[in-house]
């Protein structure tokens, strides 16, 4: 049974998020068993080959996420960046995704266009106020109750003291987000940590363990993180396959030794639900 | 150095054309030393989630195809289906992808819409005088006179006999194909190198040994064949490698133990080249 | 008040449905007072500076489709030409059309890529079963209950007989359509009364009475017409004043003496609601 | 004979550049005489039904052209609001536009996302350092090298005086600017006039006379200007148009009395160029 996004992030054990990128990976996501599916910005983009840097246009995201939405019955959270401008464009963004049913997005208090967090480059915050603003508009916005507004705070990355995540989370918090996403670069669980500890709302809190991976489960659970995305790995797990599969290829020039490396057309037939079109040839032609 | 791929299809060696589909797959195909891209339909189709069974319309073809055509310098040969409708159509087509710079197309006699040759689907062909039309209509459109036009015919796949298959080639040559594919899903070489035998032409013949991958190379060779197309193992390499990862990480509920199977983040932005735009930073900012 | 499509295909009245081709044309026939709007392929091909012959595909439609829905809140029936391909592209038109809340769809019994019914050319009907096929099929996809599918033949434009026009209509009736639009490029009213003399069931009738314009409303209603489509005046009016306009300005290389021939800029600021992000700018901002 | 947008911008006489929003209205345009045509930012999103303040995307706005391009032969000048974005941004609309044959493209010295220069609301200026580099950007991205950067100041629009222009002028012509649009909302031509005195440079300038229309050409001449763009007119004149054809039809229910103000389906036809595809039939069928 499909629960909806908002369950899933206000349930009361800890949940997982697992990244997909195009109509494919989400269905694969699905089959898997999660519960839910992270529309990453940056798996988007680098799948298209360019950089996430906001050089997708929001309508080209809006197309890689509809076909997502259209693979899947469970729930989509959307990397919206930072709402692709202001306060109107995220609401455009909010009327446009709820017409393609994701179930929510996350949106980041940096300017546009962004750079990725874990790029060496300069980021740069929004105001609180204009970020607030931002917020509101959107959850004025949304005409389904159940969508997702989740507040992503960058200030960690852009080298700020926890007294200033603190202070951003809980203005957005304030402003209506239905969770806060504090991201962080670090190696370990320390700056969480700390923010946890600050932490005084119900409010759930996501992260996003891309760079200190090695935490243990019980270190999240303990420090009372309701869920987490893992971020980017079905992307980075389909280039190392790529590399390698085109490098054998290209170097025994045949392929014949592939083995079990690749999967079988009928796969593909029924990740697509081919089986499905065939019945309907026999049922309307 | 980059060679055309009217170069490459008409070299004396035979060549090899990988599949990719979409901009990082493309790279990828591009890293390894491939000297051209087949942009699949199948692959691209799959990639979205959808059949292949002309549920994408030609613009999403297209745009999938200018990512792709962005992310690499070699040559490109885009799987254009049937042309995606009638003469006129395949024309529009013509000229969109001289827009966005891919080499060549091939197209299929079959009607539109097409089912997968794998598929065990009636395959409907198209009159040769037709698709001869539709082949001239092209060439006649095309303005850059490298661009290529391949014509695939898929009179095996629907049960026709080698004599049929040896007269549909004749007249798409005639008509002005720069190259003919023909197309078998036998799991030998039998089919096509009665073909070979029948064939008696200097216009080249590409081949997709997805079914008799087993062929050994020297038989391509000795029979006298252009060119081969790896036509969807990049995809289904992912497909095998997202599932393993995605049930790795749900079962383990930790990134901690992936190893060598996913690639770094670094290596995500060294694909989408993300130090060009650190340096552009520094000289426009 | 807004009332459905279906609601106004079903009322005891005779209807009027007006063409529009993009959102701003939508909105002036909302602020018209009109109940509906006829999104005209003719139109929209012709906005794009294109031939009325499939040569936009599905997305592009759904790409104009999607913004006029957004303009306005009286319904839209898209003119759907014959579903963009089979039954199978027609489903996944209807499950778009659902999402960007377009309220029915008209499709033909032509072959795919289409000509303009008022363009001598060969006009190729699909067979009566086919057509069946297609309509039970969005039918069958439709999960909005309120959705309609406007069956359209092309029988007599196509030359032929009132009997054939009959049966296929009644077929078509009988597979679920929610009317039947039949068309006719006669210059007077007759062909349509002889239809209408054996029509023999309450499934609305729709006619777009183009080239007999001059037949008087009251021969309308007496032959028991459900709605009538104005199917092309917006464009056909805009091109008139487009091209006034750019001839004076182009011959009094001023815009001095344009007086009431063109509307204001606050006009133009009305139409899109420019005031609500004016006041939505204090709110959020 | 067409003239390069560059010869245009450079000629020693005045020269007028017309409006146009779609494929249709290029035409309109191209067939009236005029030698270039601007795409206007207001009237792409006006005939979407959307604000002149970026609620389009890049994508959009490209997609729009692309149609414009593909419908004539003399060049375009796309009204490229901010770039839509920074640098890298900007940089990446440069490559587009050249795949699509756009031949130049003008940039203004405001945040993303902007307002309608018309519209009172804050007009938030870029810093002139920042707007160097993005047009050094967009000059070193450029391919062909008649592709055009017009560099449009906002600043009189922003309420800051001469002096603040002049500076911007200067800077944006020494970063490489092909052009120079100065922008000014008063109702008389004494703004602009200011500005050409101060003006000493032989890059030539643009000037957009919306609201001070009354200006007699000479005016125009004397002070040195070199091309005037009649930036909105046609979509004025199609709105006028719609809004009286709407209302007749709607309120006599009939089409019989719209004599000359509509076109005939022939004039459609030509427009598009039915009879090119009707020969092409014969050819390739």
């Amino acid at each position: 049974m499909v629960v909806t996004l908002k369950e899933i992030l206000q349930s009361c054990q800890l949940e997982f998020i697992m990244e997909a990128h195009n109509g494919l990976s989400a269905k694969i996501v699905e089959n898997t068993g999660f519960k839910a599916i992270w529309a990453s910005g940056l798996s988007i983009s680098a799948s298209h080959g360019v950089r996430d840097a906001n050089e997708l246009s929001s309508s080209q995201v809006l197309y890689a996420a509809e076909y997502m939405a259209d693979a899947v019955k469970i729930p989509i959270l959307l990397d919206g960046d930072n709402g692709f401008g202001d306060f109107n464009n995220f609401r455009r963004l909010v009327k446009d995704l709820e017409k393609i049913k994701i179930s929510g997005v996350c949106i980041e208090d940096k300017l546009f266009p962004k750079r990725n967090s874990f790029v060496k480059a300069e980021h740069h915050l929004e105001t609180i106020s204009n970020f607030v603003g931002k917020i509101k508009a959107g959850k004025d916005t949304q005409t389904n109750k159940d969508f997702v507004i989740v507040a992503r705070t960058e200030a960690f990355i852009a080298g700020k003291g926890v007294d200033e995540v603190l202070e951003r989370a809980v203005s957005y918090a304030d402003a209506g987000a239905d969770a806060i996403l504090v991201h962080s670069k670090s190696s370990d669980f320390d700056e969480i940590e700390q923010f946890m500890q600050g932490w005084d709302s119900n409010i759930p809190i996501i992260v996003v363990p891309t760079t200190y991976y090695n935490t243990p489960i019980e270190s999240f659970v303990k420090s009372g993180i309701s869920s987490i995305i893992w971020a980017n790995h079905n992307l980075r797990a389909s280039i190392n396959a790529m590399e390698e599969i085109s490098q054998q290829i290209f170097y025994e020039q045949s392929v014949r030794n592939l083995s079990n490396k690749i999967c079988s057309l009928e796969k593909i037939f029924k990740l697509t639900n081919m089986s499905e079109l065939n019945d309907a040839e026999k049922k309307y032609r």
